[in-house]
This record gives structure tokens, sequence and C-alpha cells, in this order.
């Protein structure tokens, strides 16, 4: 069983990385970017656990480890390989 | 118009962030985790360009800037906001 985990920064956060791309793109000519948002995902690779399980692990592990939830927002689907 | 673009490392190159994760959500108990890849993504909004045209340069803003191609792959998805 897979799952991927995405992790963004809430809205209203500020976003430096993002910001940094954007002007660099600037810079190159990409004139028509007018924002940029970067955020991170997980691929995990879990064995063994019903999907019923899986999920309420897989939110206890965001919550713990994976986000910062006071500045970040997390989902994920479980799928199959 | 919007895109995400993302961005990983290719199949077979070390992923020390990822395995940093894995450990960590061993020592937390989560031992059904038997591997863990990191990748990123970039939300980009991009204003007044042809859909065509918009997937050309987005092709040439991953080769330059957003992504390694040595070590890493990227893919992306145009949408409509």
């Amino acid at each position: 069983m897979k799952a991927r985990v995405y992790v963004t920064l809430k809205r209203g956060v500020l976003d430096p990385q993002g910001k940094t791309v954007c002007a660099s793109l600037h810079q190159l000519g990409y004139r028509e970017v007018t924002d940029v948002r970067v955020g991170k995902f997980m691929d995990i690779t879990l064995g063994g656990l019903p999907r019923r399980e899986a999920e309420q692990r897989l939110k206890a592990m965001c919550e713990k480890l994976l986000a910062n939830t006071v500045i970040e927002d997390y989902r994920f689907e479980i799928y199959e390989e």
C-alpha cells in the first residue's frame, strides 16, 4: 500500500521560497508568472494494514511529524500499488 | 491560468531526507512504514498566454530553473482557475 502526503503552507502564511522562485523566473524573462507557492509531498510505502487503520495512522503521522499544523495544511491519498 | 509542477528525485538517486523521515516515523512507533521519498511541487499562477504557449514556456522554466534534470524528474499540469 502506498500513500502520498501533500504539505502546503496555509493560506496567508508568507512563502519566501516561492517569492524567490518567482523573482528568479522574472529575471529569466518569464514575466507572465505572477505568483509561486512551494509545497512538498511524501510518497510513503506502508506494509500490512487494513485501509481504515492506515488512514488513522497516517493522520497521526501528519499531525505528529510530517506537517507543522500551526502554519501548514496537509492532505493524503492512499492507493494500492 | 494555474500550473502545478511536481519535482521528484529520479529513481535510483539517494533521498537522505526521505530516509530521515522514515527513521523518525519508526522512532515514533510507525514500524509499518517501509520507505519514504520526498518531492516538492510548485503552484504557479500565470497570466495571459494561450495554453499551448504556456506549456512550452513551463517546460523551459522546468529545464532552466525549477528542476535539476541531472537528478530530478518533473511533470506539470495546467488548469484554469
